[in-house]
């Protein structure tokens, strides 16, 4: 992943390397701070619309106003200006600075707002080859639901995973799953079922993960708790997210999932993402 | 609470007006970063040690490298460049920026600091006529004895509280009593035993808690967990924390504690306290 050139902050396109914010931001004091991060293929934003819908959804959990701008106009021109053909665009909305540091804050927060965009391959090595996982405690705060930079758990769980030689952490209560560090997960059951965590305010309602469900149509998907032991006797699993898209899942602690090879729904739920966002499946070799 | 002119920010001593960071920074994209507030009387940081203390251990609970400077050495200096006799001194390390966002980052994270002061009455209107308090769902992380700036759920609880024409809230899991939004909570039980919760993850080890139990000495502490039941039951109620230091509570929920005025044993808490950090105690005319 690399970053592009420009970025926005607070109403100007500036290069990265000039961009500054105030450390008296609550973005930075408090983490009073809430983002998204939207995949570009083809020079076209994916998704933008429910991205933009849970960033408000998010910013009213937080009580920061939304921002009285057109936000998707400004991260088009952001992908125009760095010509950015796939990759990412993030988009933070803190709220703001207001003088001295203050739980409280004033009653009504004007945020500050920061983008940036990153050229990144989206159909690649780890959608072919598939993620390994290690378990781990999810530490978050009680309300996943909103998209807060309150990371630090995830970024632990990350850390931990390449400590031990793998690439993501598979975060669970008490034995049940929530999702991974930063996707949604999805088991196919020895029984065939394929199964993905219901919504709740226990882990984040996946942008990816609804528009996986709208394209299955005629498979039925199970939403409901599943546990690690659930997981570990699965045929199948895989995660769904913005940045990985469908990323088969192998291993979880040195255990092989099914036959520790992406199996035959990931295969069929990668096409069909893929074809949603305009890939030509054909150039896909592996699929 | 008004901000000094002087604050440091890695390496420099600059205008409060003229600090600014890189929103690339760590602290702000998944505010890994911590924080510890110190109290300054008669010009004199209290109980620096044991607040630098627990910021090492917030380091290494969130696996940024402890700063390789003397951070008490800058405090003291900071409180001299600003002429602050009484207020606080706030730290703030991060885990610095790293280039592009990436949730791992690299193997050995290169802080950032962050240092102000604020002018800040400790001795004042709440110490002497108390606080009152709404009772609030604790909706943090796991790890709340690593100081982090994921400070949304406090944030949120004061300013709901605020709306309830209240000061602060009572954080609780199952009605079981954690702490304040920001402070240690004590009562004194209709037996008369002085309670506070015990030291674990569920709560941050207050510093100004342990110099209470240190300047009891002769009164004994029943530390274990209490409910909003034993709270609304109690005869006293107090909050400990750097900022309000001793502070008598006077009822939550609009249910009055005691007799809804500050009790004998917070008065007696209070006298400790403000003679342990050099006040004078006869010019207190409330004491």
């Amino acid at each position: 992943m690399s970053e592009t050139d420009w970025i926005y902050l607070n109403g100007e396109f500036l290069p990265a390397s000039e961009a500054r914010i105030s450390p008296f931001d609550r973005g930075f004091l408090f983490a009073q701070s809430v983002y998204e991060v939207t995949s570009v293929y083809a020079g076209k934003l994916i998704d933008l619309e429910p991205h933009m819908e849970r960033l408000d959804r998010s910013l009213s959990g937080v009580e920061i106003a939304a921002p009285d701008i057109d936000l998707a106009a400004i991260q088009k021109e952001l992908v125009a200006r760095n010509q950015l053909q796939e990759g990412l665009v993030y988009v933070q909305v803190t709220a703001g600075e207001h003088g001295p540091r203050d739980f409280y804050g004033p009653e009504t927060l004007t945020p500050s707002i920061f983008m940036f965009a990153s050229h990144r391959k989206l159909i690649g090595d780890v959608a072919r080859d598939g993620l390994t996982a290690i378990s781990q405690e999810d530490t978050r705060w009680k309300r996943r639901d909103y998209k807060t930079t309150q990371l630090v758990s995830q970024s632990l769980a990350y850390r931990a995973a390449r400590r031990a030689g793998a690439t993501t952490a598979i975060l669970h209560e008490d034995g049940m799953i929530t999702e991974a560090a930063s996707a949604n997960l999805w088991i196919v059951t020895r029984d065939g079922d394929l199964v993905t965590r219901q919504l709740s305010s226990a882990l984040l309602p996946g942008i990816t993960r609804a528009r996986v469900q709208a394209l299955l149509g005629n498979i039925d998907v199970h939403e409901r708790a599943f546990s690690l032991d659930e997981l570990r006797a699965a045929r199948e699993a895989f995660t769904s997210s913005t940045g990985a898209m469908i990323a088969p899942l192998l291993a979880m602690d040195g255990h092989l999932i099914g036959d520790g090879v992406p199996g035959p729904i990931t295969r069929k739920v990668q096409a069909a993402y893929y074809a949603f966002i305009g890939a030509d499946l054909g150039a896909i070799d592996w699929l």
